[in-house]
């Protein structure tokens, strides 16, 4: 029931789900089972960036961007610092008064604090949640530099790594690995002194890198705040697309995605007050924790065993 | 025998158990065990802030004020772009040749790429080890936006959160969530534009948050470049240790590391191959996932009860 209205468009119905998905309720699974086979259609691109790098008001120039050309598009902000707030993206130069209103955006803010792993299923969730509710354009924004968010991002068909110019140690954050997952360079902030220079040095780094696929990432100058570039930077990301296989649908990501939900189910698996009992004697130093991990272990599998 | 070794100080023997720590080789946890005992006696720091804060400067600056006092310190550093290598600190301004020469200073830098959430495991192993290994002063570096850097701060008997004036969207990110992990704050760079402005705003934040344990975190003002502030800085922490519980002997904090431990345990556990063909039929649209992880849950328990 609850599925189709999902399908057919019901904001109500999403909203519910969404909430679900967020608070890993057990009929987000249910429902998320039988949504599956409605999933697999949506674009689904990454965009990643330290703070400061002006990710949200690059996400609500993209949001304008792809409305405009009559698509509907849904954004899963997994970044703590980015400025939404049920459904509108806040901020000072970047209102959007009007997102609450249109049935062809949907954003969702994921909660980051006390989760301690779960946030890449979670996100996985939610992308399919929307994919499935029909959206063309899913945009999934993460803070660049954690290893769960540089996860998340990789999970996504296409990934856009925003830098800003002057931002200090750009370089050292690009050699840190973030050359790795980026499928589009973008250069924001781009009448800052100093675009030129970084465009130069990404250059120079992406001379050096090697990547399987020879893919060569684009380098786009956007001024996101005026919607300078956005055009040409879906361009680009339109341009990998079309040459990539759809990683959302390869063995590869499917293997990560499985291991994460995986490892998940499992924990949830363990009694926290097994975990409890285990903790106290550990941090008062009458049992170390690598006995203590087996001990559970030995425990969850030992229950399983009985069921 | 290489217990002993590293109780005793032996450079050479750590050395190696760093580096088995980092690479999750078994036998890692073989002298973790054996080490457990031995732990507890060192005050853990974490030093958490955004790229371009200065952490790698403070790090060094705090270095040398603890070995001023004659005591020891160990680094573990997960932010990948702090420039560390090798045991030195890299960096124009901050090169200090001689910490390789210096038995009283060990550095380690985390890899942070691949590993899908094992990264706070390793870091509290790793922490176990410096520990073990008699170190005064443990300094945990990490990058404070993404969740797993959080977690491993949080980790710490102190946390220290660097904030820089100007640097765009300060009072987003302390809205965001590093209020509530902060124990002491540091302004760094308190002699650029904007310092006193940040000091008021944390100040005013500070007169809104509500910690359960009635402590008001200090601010404190360093130059870490010119060494300014960080007896000051120090002498916070101390201050903030001295009424505190030590958070790395507590039950909570146990609880959280032995769950982050079962998750890279139960990782271990889970059969690539089985992983491989469950992934391949949910890429192919054959399966959805949420059925392949009870089927997968299933196998496991399944393959257990045979052992």
């Amino acid at each position: 029931m609850t599925a189709a209205r999902i399908v057919g468009g019901d904001p109500r119905a999403l909203a519910r789900a969404a909430t679900a998905v967020e608070n890993r309720l057990p009929e987000a699974e249910t429902l998320l089972r039988e949504l599956f086979p409605h999933t697999g259609q949506a674009t689904v691109l990454g965009i990643t960036g330290s703070p400061g790098a002006g990710k949200s008001t690059l996400v609500a120039a993209l949001i304008r961007q792809i409305r405009a050309e009559g698509l509907s598009v849904g954004v899963v902000a997994v970044d703590p610092t980015s400025p939404y707030s049920g459904g509108a993206i806040l901020g000072d130069r970047i209102r959007m008064q009007d997102s609450h209103a249109d049935p062809g955006v949907f954003i969702r803010s994921m909660a980051t604090r006390g989760w301690l792993g779960g946030l890449a299923a979670a996100t996985t969730d939610m992308v399919l949640l929307l994919d499935a509710a029909g959206y063309d354009v899913i945009l999934v924004e993460t803070v660049g530099v954690g290893q769960d968010e540089v996860e998340i991002a990789r999970l996504a068909d296409a990934t856009l790594v925003i830098l800003v110019p002057g931002a200090g140690d750009d370089v050292q954050a690009i050699k840190a690995g973030i050359m790795e997952i980026a499928d589009v360079f973008i250069v924001n902030k781009a009448d800052l002194d100093g675009a030129a220079r970084l465009v130069r040095e990404l250059h120079a780094s992406l001379q050096l890198a090697h990547r399987s696929d020879r893919w060569v990432p684009p380098i786009v100058k956007t001024v996101a705040s005026l919607g300078q570039g956005i055009e040409e930077l879906l361009a680009a990301a339109r341009a990998y697309l079309a040459q990539a296989p759809r990683k959302s649908r390869s063995r590869e990501i499917w293997r990560l995605r499985l291991r994460e939900m995986l490892r998940e189910a499992l924990l949830a698996r363990i009694p926290d007050e097994a975990v409890g009992t285990a903790a106290e004697a550990v941090a008062q130093h009458r049992q170390d924790p690598y006995t203590a991990t087996r001990e559970l272990l030995d425990q969850l599998f030992d229950s399983g065993r009985n069921e």
